[in-house]
């Protein structure tokens, strides 16, 4: 086979089983190798994570030479292509070495402008969100597959903040401006849940729940998501609703109602 | 087949795999026919969440006619066994609308001093926790299934709270004095998570956390996960240290250490 033959997403699919292969067997393992990556707080990077990169970065060599790469655990690879493969082996660390299905590998094709194609995979319970616009070598993609088999992704068309729910990650969710910015979003919405790591992008890109919002994010954590989201119909942008493909303070919403609403009251001053 | 062919846990077993075949098809459905159960707060349930517990209560009445029914959705049975099954059909109806693969199907046997077998069943992800202490019709049982195939269940060792892993699934926890309590102690370990509903006390039972503080429950709610994590070497009490079978504030812990730790910090007073 040659690397024409595979389109960019049957790439990013590759990556996916590899990298899913190579974690599966650590995770709900009893020595995972975690280890301290920062002095301060808990941020554990295991074994499996720098194993699938690794191993994610190899297939790239072969199958996408001339592409760039940046990853979460080694330096930035330039590429020459002017495309980069962003990757993230196991988003949600914690979580995952908690036990809880909601960590995710994270693939995303990304060209200057932001990311074109991404990929949301949960290995333990085999489920998978693709989405792309199209591009040359393929249509335009927005499906997950699954126990319950293939779907079509859509955002749903949640528009009053009274009938949404919302998902963070880690209920301090950032600095206290962050969190106080949050917290006007979720006095005003019907239900907030916490915990659930990319899987919460996942979600709302499957019209199961209307908005996330996070903060301190790096570019690989948010990628893939904005590829998915952006495929089924929702929006992903920064708190001032610009580009947020090189990370940071991340709202993503299922429809422009949702995120206008979102917007003003995470910007909302005293 | 006769009634007394089928040990109590193979009735449980039944008792989940039917609950999840009518449970499923509702799943991330579009239209899940929630309705606020209470006047004030947010406590949908689902079409899903009464099926299947109508269809438990008919195959009780076949298979364990002489048994009481204690159900989140009905009226509860009386028995003249002496022995009821205690059945929540959605635990989690939160995250189940929200499309999160953490709610569970909770069945429990119960005589007088509390449960003596229970299942803790997630249907999307294929895992089944079970635990019993030994009945006359079986050996004792601590096992899980799941994608990755059975696996025996065993509370970790972790005895100093520094080092231990704590779920609740509401940040709020409940009144404002237990939530201090939990704080208390969300303050002493090394990781709080959150938004995990029954799935916190499966991961507990299979060793992947520590802890587990809620508060506000139901008898239904609690049965299953006492039983499961007993089975699996765990405690689970109030957050006195007493009996928890009958709801209330419960306090899971994976070693006798942990415990006693966590009341202390629970009930402290300034």
């Amino acid at each position: 086979m040659t690397q024409t033959a595979l389109s960019d997403m049957q790439v990013a699919h590759q990556l996916a089983d590899a990298a899913g292969a190579v974690i599966l067997p650590y995770f709900r393992s009893s020595d995972l190798g975690a280890e301290n990556k920062l002095s301060e707080g808990f941020d554990p990077v295991t074994v499996a994570d720098r194993a699938a990169e690794e191993t994610m970065r190899a297939l790239l060599a072969e199958l996408r030479p001339r592409d760039g790469i940046l990853g979460e655990e080694f330096p930035a690879k330039a590429g020459t292509s002017g495309r980069t493969w962003v990757l993230d082996p196991i988003d949600g660390t914690r979580g995952f070495i908690s036990g809880t299905p909601t960590w995710g590998v994270l693939i995303a094709l990304s060209e200057d402008a932001g990311p074109i194609l991404g990929v949301i995979d949960q290995p333990y319970t085999a489920e998978r969100f693709s989405g792309s616009a199209a591009l040359a070598d393929m249509a335009a993609v927005a499906e997950m597959t699954g126990p319950m088999g293939r779907k079509d992704l859509k955002t749903r068309a949640t528009q009053d903040l009274s009938q949404a729910t919302l998902f963070t990650t880690f209920p301090e969710v950032g600095s206290a401006a962050e969190r106080a910015g949050f917290e006007r979003v979720a006095q005003q919405v019907k239900l907030t849940r916490y915990g659930m790591d990319c899987y919460a992008y996942a979600l709302l890109a499957a019209g199961q729940i209307d908005l996330v919002i996070e903060a301190g994010l790096n570019a690989y954590d948010i990628q893939a998501p904005i590829a998915v989201i952006e495929a089924a119909g929702g929006l992903v942008t920064d708190w001032q609703g610009g580009p947020v493909h090189a990370g940071g303070r991340a709202l993503a919403a299922a429809t422009p109602e949702l995120h206008a609403a979102a917007i003003q009251l995470l910007n909302w001053q005293d």
